[in-house]
């Protein structure tokens, strides 16, 4: 059976919009629309609001799933904190509800497009999964026996789990993932230690490449930090397949094959190994995963 | 709804089995047996179901949940490894049902247990739940989106997460939850420091009672490690409550107190402050778990 339903990832910058046909096990695209987001709650809101209007013509909705960014309580549809769209505790789902005339689902881009990878991507067919963007920050979404797991908006927050190293980061602790692995912190401990320009994580797996001797060694710490993240991950909730996404997945090779090794050699005999992929969906994981969450929401409710 | 079920608790010494009324939200024991544990994997299954027999006695049965330690595949129905029962790979559930007329579920002692405390228990109607029985050494029951999470019998291994302490584990790793805050570790460390005797945590803690400045070194130790293990727990699954059982429990405030205390200090904005609360139902934990498997897995099915 086809279910129709709209699917908008609101980013912090670019709004990405989609018609989306949904069968089990595919999810297809049937028109789209990209626009810059605007400034503010109220014009964010029109914004959806226009784009669901623009994308519905003539066909029988379903529900329209949206996506945002920070922390999100996808349970009662709240958006409680964006730095970047500058709300708190943004009733977002009801706002949305009152003037249209269809289910709205609300839920957050990482865990939505952790979903996508899970349903549709990388790891298809798996139950329990972990998916790790990595990008300016780190945080991973968990799809544990099929289900997205929201723990209250709050849980996957991997990236500021202490893994040992030691260096301050950003949130005031120490040891956080995301201080040492993080594509930002890449670049900054790579500018630190060579005293060369990196403006970020791409810029220090291209000196890598050229065997520069500064990136080797950030490098490999932000491997064994992440090796460690990931033997965290298997501690807990035993994925079965770990999935790496963001800028810093682009690295391929370069971060799966040293990342696999350490892995192995961290391993405890009571772990579950996990596989290693690759994200497959890019940018449009946000947005596919908007549209599963308006199915999935569906069908549980 | 009323529902029967058998319900049996295999443990390293003791087998506690019932027969069981199920409704939504309560289970009651109709009739118990204990008995001792037999030695061999065929002499365990033939008690298991002589328990059956005997506990069914004219009442119509829904199923029968069987629960064990070790690492158990509850999906396959597959005890992999017991050391304290000396199976390995034992396809427990499917050896019963050749020569059972019910439906029989296994499941994995301390993960049921958590489940009755999450349904039955000390954070009953709630759905994000963790539970920590701290004896010789700590695993954790997770119950996520109201639902059992078993990571194919690998997920809960706090035990053997780095908290940072830097000393040596059974395991052959350092740092890990286990080796300094299980009530084993306890003794040890307090036999080590002091040079009394004390055979289990219980020693230390009326130790601890009594003003014993060596006690109070070790129960701070043990307290610093929980709440890192804890802030791992709250960073990656963000539990609502936190069920603190086994042995050590048996301190209560002495216990909690500083525990939360600590907690507070490390819990940094990002987390879901989880409640702390001390386990209500003891040793028929495991036995009313297998009571709702087997209840819930006929439901699932």
């Amino acid at each position: 059976m086809t279910t129709h339903v709209i699917a908008v990832d609101v980013g912090g910058t670019e709004m990405k919009a989609a018609l989306v046909a949904v069968e089990p096990g595919t999810a297809t695209p049937l028109r789209e629309i990209r626009q810059p987001t605007p400034r503010g709650d109220g014009p964010i809101l029109d914004a959806v609001r226009g784009l669901v209007e623009s994308l519905r013509g003539g066909v029988e909705l379903a529900a329209a799933g949206v996506v945002v960014p920070g922390v999100v309580d996808e349970r009662t549809g709240v958006g409680i904190y964006s730095a970047n769209l500058g709300w708190r505790d943004l009733p977002i789902r009801d706002r949305l509800a009152e003037q249209l005339d269809v289910p709205v689902i609300l839920g957050h881009d990482v865990r939505a497009g952790g979903l996508a990878e899970a349903r549709l991507g990388a790891a298809r067919g798996l139950r329990d999964v972990a998916v790790l963007p990595i990008g300016t920050g780190i945080a991973a979404a968990l799809i544990l026996g099929g289900a997205l797991h929201t723990g209250g908006g709050r849980a996957g927050e991997i990236g500021h789990v202490d893994v040992g190293h030691g260096e301050r980061c950003g949130c005031g602790r120490t040891g956080c993932l995301e201080a040492v692995a993080s594509s930002a912190a890449i670049a900054r401990r790579y500018r630190a230690r060579s005293g060369e320009p990196a403006a970020g994580g791409a810029e220090v797996v291209a000196a890598l490449r050229d065997g520069d001797p500064h990136a080797a060694a950030v490098w490999q710490d932000a491997v064994d930090g992440l090796a460690r993240g990931l033997i965290v991950l298997a501690g807990v909730v035993a994925p079965e397949c770990v999935v790496l996404g963001g800028g810093l997945a682009r690295a391929g090779g370069l971060l799966v094959e040293p990342l696999t090794a350490r892995i192995d050699e961290l391993l405890a005999p009571h772990h579950r190994k996990p596989r290693l992929e690759l994200a497959e969906l890019g940018d449009t994981a946000g947005c596919l995963g908007a549209a599963l969450l308006a199915t999935e929401g569906l069908t549980t409710a």
